[in-house]
C-alpha cells in the first residue's frame, strides 16, 4: 500500500480524508488508527469510491473522533477567517436554485454512478433553466461562428456558410490583434453594442437606442448586481430599499443581502395568474418607508419563477407608479422571447416608457437586462448578457463605466454570441432557413411543454397550477397535509423543502421548493422547469403526480 | 435631411447629440437651434465624424447652452440615482490601467481614423498586459480544442489532431447535454478542477492538492475580489485591513475601496530591485493596528507593475510573518511562467508553505490565484482563472461555495481553456511538438524584450529601470524637472500623469503613470508593458527616449 506516515500528530484525519478523496489512493486504516494522521504521496487520477470513504470514516470514528475534534477546535481557534469573523452579509445570502436540494441531487448522482441501488436510474434536474443540459440543441449558426472566432484558420473551410464567415470576420476585426483572446472595451465591443442597439430598436418598433447606453455583461446576473451595487447607499433608516416581487428569482434577495440593502416584498396575486397589483406595490412601499429609503423597483417579465406575462396596461401602471414614487426601475427581461399563451405578448419597459411620452421617457430611470442564456438560445455557459440604461445621470454613468473597467471586460465568446443573437441571419443569407427552423422548433416545443405541464399538473388533486404564459417554469401551489407540515417543522425544514427532498429521494426528480423564492405565508409551491424533452417531461409529470398522491395519503 | 422634430422642448440637446453619435445621422442644426430638440428616426450604421459633432456642439453652444443647463438641472433634481445618492464606496474606486489616459488614447485613435493630423500614425497601447492585442499569436492547440468544443461537428474533421479531439470530448462529456452552453457546477467543472490540481502537484514537486480546494473563476480578478469580500468585516476600528504592496496592481485598491475595507500600504524597495522587506511589513502593520483590524496580506509574485521575482527565502519570511501576525495570505501568482532573469525562479507560496513543515502548512491560511490571461497564453478575453484555498475553515468554505453559486458558474470557454493550460499536450501526443515550439518561442521572446526594455531605458539620463525579472512590465523611475512638477500641480494633475499625457499627445504611446499604482512620495514612474513585437518595442523605446530628453530640456 502506497502510504507513508508524515509528521505524525500534525495532519488531522479530515485532511487525510480530503486528500485521499482527491488523489484516489487508499488509506492505511490501521496506521491511521494508530497515529491519527498520515498522507498519501502517490498521486494517481483514480477516483475514490464514496463507500470506501464512508468505511474509512467509520473506522476512524472510534479512536480518531476525539482527536479530530481537538485538532479542529485548535485549528478553528487559530484561523483568521472563520464563520464568526467573515463578512456577515455573505452569511445572509441564500440561493435556492443551487441550494441544499441540488447538492443532495449531485450526491445521489454520484451514488448512482457507484452502483448504489435507488428506486430510479437517473436524477432529473428540473431545478434550473439550463436548456442544453436538458437536451436542447445549440443553434448551429451561433456555434459555427464561435468556432470560426476561436480558430480563424477555419475561415478557409468550405463547410462554413458565407454569412458565418462574415460575422466571424466582423467580430475578429473589432478585437485587438483580431483575437477573441484580447481584452475588449470594458463596456463591451463597440460593434456588438451597435448590434444590440439596432436589435432593441427593431424589437421596440423604432424607439431609438443609443449604443452608449448599452453595457455588455457576464450574463444578466452581472448587470443586475452591478446596478444594485450603484444604487445601494445610506445607513440605518436611510438604507436603500429594493422592491422585489414575491415569488422572486433569488438572485435578487441574494444580491440585496450581500450589499446590505433592504429587501421590500410585494406579492404577486396567485389567484389572478400571478398578476401585479398597484395597490400591493403601494402597500409594500408604505410599510417600508418607515425603516428605509425605498429607491428601486424590480420587475421580472416574463416572470421567474411564476411564468406570467405582463400586459401593456399593467406596465404603464408600474411606470406611473415608479415616476410618482421616484423609484429607479429595473426590468429583468431575459425571457423576452419565451411567451407562449394566446393573447400574451412581450412589451419591453423601454417601449412602453417611450410611448407614454416625454414626461415619462425623459425622466423615469430604467435599467433593463437581457441574456444569451434563455429564450431559444439557452447558452447559459457562455455568460453573455447586456443591460441598457435609460435616463441615467451622466456622472453616475461615468462611475458605472469606471466600475466595470476594474473587471476589465465581459468574456469575449459571450460578447460574440450576443452579437449573433442580436444580428441573426437575415432572409437571403445562407444560414437563414436553418436558423429560423431551429429557433421556431425550440420555441414551439417550449410552448407545447408549457401547456402540457399546466394541464397534467392540474389533473392532480392538491396541485393547482397557473397557466405558464411565458418564461421556462411552472410554479404550482401544493396542498400539504397538516401532519407533513408538523413533521417538517419538527425537523426544522420548510414544509415544501421536506416535500421536495422526499420527492428527490423517492423519484430522482430535483425541483426547488417555493420557500426558496418566497411565497405567501401558509402556502407551499415548487418550481419546475418545462425544459426536459416532451417524452421525459411526461414521465416526470406522471411521477410527480404519483408521488403527490402517495405523499398526501401517507401523511393524511 | 432625415430629421424630424419630436415633442419639441422635451428632449435636451445632449440626448440628440448622443443619439446622433450612435446612429451616424446628421442633425438639422437650424431646427435644433430653434427648438433645442429633435430626433433622428433613420438609423443607419454609419459612424458620425467627431469634427461634425464638435461643429454641432459649437453651433449649439450659444443658443442652446442655457436651455441644456436648465434641462440638465431639472433632470438632475428629479433623478433617483445621482452622484450624491449613489454608493459612496464606488466613487472612491480608481483603476488607472483603464483610466483617463486610456480614454484619451481611445479618443485619439478615433481622431486618427477620421483623418485628424497627428505627429504619429497609430496609438501604441503599452498600458495593459494584453498580449494578443500586441500581436502575440494564440496557442494553436488551445484554439483547436475551443473550436471543437464550440462546434462538435468538427470532431469528424481530419484537420484536427487526435489529442485536440480527445481533450474536447473529455470536456464536452463533463458538460450537461455535452454542451459548453450548459451551466456547470458553480465551483467549476469537476474534471477541470482535477486537471488544475494535478498541474499544481506537478508544479510544486508533488505537494498534494485537493480538487475540492480549487475554485474556477472569471479571470483571477474574480477570485481576488471574492476572497476580499469574504474577508471584509467589522466597522470603524475593527474594519478589516488589507496589506498591499506599493506599487500595486490597482485591482486591489479598487476592490478594497468598493468593499469599504482599509488599504494598508507596504512599500517595496526600489533600490533593492523592488524587494520586499519584512521590517517594512512590520512598520505597515504597526501603523495600521490603531485604526483597523489588519487581517489580510496580499503578495504579487512575480510583481505587477514592478516585475521582481521573490526569492524562496523571502517567501519563507513572509509566511513566518503572516503566521506570527495571524494574517490571511493572498498570493497573486498569475505571472508564474513569466520569469526571465538569470538566477530567478518562481516558487509558489503553497510549495514553500508545505516545505516549511506542518506547523505552517496546517495553520497558515492561503489563497493563491492564477489566470489564463498571462504567461505564454495571453488569453485575456476568455476570462479563465482559478484559485486554490489552503486551510480554509470548513464553514467558511461552505459559505464561499454558496456565494459563488449565486453567479451560477464561470464562463465555460474559460474553464475549458484552463483545462488545456493545466493539461497541455504531453510528449508522444500529436500536438506536443508544435505546442512546445509556440510556448518556448513566446516565453523566449518575452525574456528578450524584458532585457531590451531594461537596457534601452537605462541609456536615458533621468530614467532608471530595475531589471525586469518577471511578469510583463517595466516600471522605471523618471526624474522630472521642478518646473514640470509645478505646472502639473497647477493643473491639478499628478506630475507623472502630466508627463504620460504629453507623451501620448506627442508620440501616440500610451503608458500608465506610476501614481495609478502608488509610489513613494516625491518619486515618479510609469508602467510600460514589454509586449509589443520586438521591432515595434525598439521604436517605442527610442520614442520614449527622445520624448524624455525633449521634455527634460523643455522644462529645465
Amino acid at each position: 500500500m502506497s502510504i507513508c506516515v508524515l509528521r505524525a500528530q500534525m495532519l488531522p484525519c479530515k485532511t487525510v480524508l480530503s486528500w485521499t478523496r482527491g488523489t484516489g489512493n487508499r488509506c492505511d486504516i490501521a496506521r491511521l488508527r494508530k497515529c491519527g494522521v498520515c498522507y498519501v504521496p502517490n498521486l494517481s487520477p483514480v477516483s475514490f469510491p464514496s463507500r470506501t470513504l464512508s468505511n474509512l470514516a467509520t473506522a476512524h470514528s472510534g479512536l480518531a473522533r476525539r482527536e479530530m475534534a481537538e485538532n479542529e477546535a485548535l485549528s478553528r481557534r487559530q484561523k483568521v477567517l472563520t464563520i464568526d469573523t467573515m463578512n456577515a452579509n455573505i452569511k445572509k445570502v441564500e440561493y435556492a436554485v443551487r441550494g441544499p436540494i441540488v447538492q443532495r441531487a449531485v450526491q445521489i448522482e454520484k451514488e448512482l454512478k457507484e452502483g448504489v441501488k435507488k428506486p430510479f436510474n437517473e436524477v432529473i434536474k428540473a431545478n434550473i433553466g439550463d436548456a442544453h443540459a436538458m437536451g436542447q440543441r445549440p443553434v448551429t449558426f451561433f456555434r459555427q461562428v464561435l468556432a470560426l472566432c476561436s480558430y480563424p484558420e477555419l475561415l478557409d473551410d468550405d463547410k462554413f456558410p458565407e454569412d458565418t464567415k462574415y460575422r466571424a470576420q466582423r467580430i475578429l476585426k473589432a478585437c485587438g490583434g483580431s483575437s477573441i483572446g484580447a481584452y475588449t472595451a470594458s463596456q463591451g465591443i463597440e460593434c456588438v453594442r451597435q448590434d444590440v442597439s439596432r436589435y432593441i430598436e427593431r424589437r421596440d418598433g423604432g424607439v431609438p437606442c443609443d449604443p452608449d447606453n448599452i453595457y455588455l455583461t457576464t450574463g444578466a446576473s452581472d448587470g443586475i448586481v452591478t446596478m444594485l451595487k450603484l444604487l445601494t447607499a445610506g445607513e440605518g433608516r436611510t438604507r436603500t430599499g429594493v422592491m422585489i416581487p414575491i415569488p422572486q428569482y433569488p438572485l435578487y434577495s441574494a444580491a440585496i443581502a450581500e450589499l446590505g440593502a433592504v429587501q421590500l416584498n410585494y406579492y404577486l396575486d396567485e389567484d389572478k395568474c400571478w398578476g401585479l397589483d398597484i395597490s400591493e406595490l403601494q402597500r409594500s412601499l408604505q410599510a417600508a418607508s418607515k425603516h428605509c429609503n425605498p429607491r428601486v423597483l424590480c420587475i421580472i417579465n416574463p416572470g421567474n419563477p411564476t411564468g406570467q406575462v405582463q400586459s401593456r396596461e399593467r406596465i404603464e401602471d408600474v411606470i406611473r407608479f415608479a415616476a410618482k414614487e421616484r423609484l429607479f426601475l429595473m426590468a429583468d427581461e431575459v425571457y423576452q422571447d419565451n411567451v407562449y399563451a394566446e393573447g400574451c405578448k412581450f412589451y419591453s419597459f423601454k417601449k412602453v416608457l417611450y410611448e407614454m411620452g416625454p414626461e415619462y421617457f425623459n425622466t423615469v430611470e430604467l435599467a433593463s437586462f437581457h441574456s444569451t442564456s434563455k429564450c431559444y438560445m439557452g447558452e447559459c455557459g457562455m455568460r453573455g448578457g447586456y443591460m441598457e440604461v435609460i435616463n441615467m445621470d451622466s456622472e453616475v454613468k461615468a462611475q458605472l463605466t469606471k466600475l466595470v473597467s476594474v473587471r476589465l471586460c465581459p468574456p469575449v465568446p459571450g460578447q460574440a454570441l450576443m452579437a449573433l443573437v442580436t444580428n441573426s441571419p437575415q432572409p437571403g443569407e445562407p444560414s437563414h432557413a436553418q436558423f429560423l427552423k431551429e429557433r421556431t422548433a425550440t420555441l414551439g416545443d417550449l410552448a407545447q411543454k408549457a401547456k402540457l405541464t399546466e394541464e397534467i399538473l392540474n389533473t392532480v388533486p392538491g396541485i393547482r397550477c397557473n397557466p405558464v404564459q411565458g418564461a421556462m417554469y411552472s410554479f404550482p401551489q401544493i396542498t400539504l397535509p397538516e401532519r407533513a407540515i408538523r413533521e417538517a417543522k419538527e425537523k426544522g425544514q420548510a414544509p415544501d423543502m421536506f416535500y421536495c427532498m422526499k420527492l428527490l429521494e423517492e423519484t430522482g426528480i430535483c425541483l426547488v421548493p417555493g420557500s426558496g423564492f418566497g411565497q405567501k405565508e401558509g402556502t407551499y409551491h415548487f418550481r419546475m422547469t418545462i425544459l426536459p424533452p416532451a417524452d421525459k417531461l411526461k414521465i416526470l409529470l406522471s411521477k410527480v403526480k404519483e408521488f403527490h398522491q402517495r405523499f398526501t395519503k401517507c401523511y393524511s
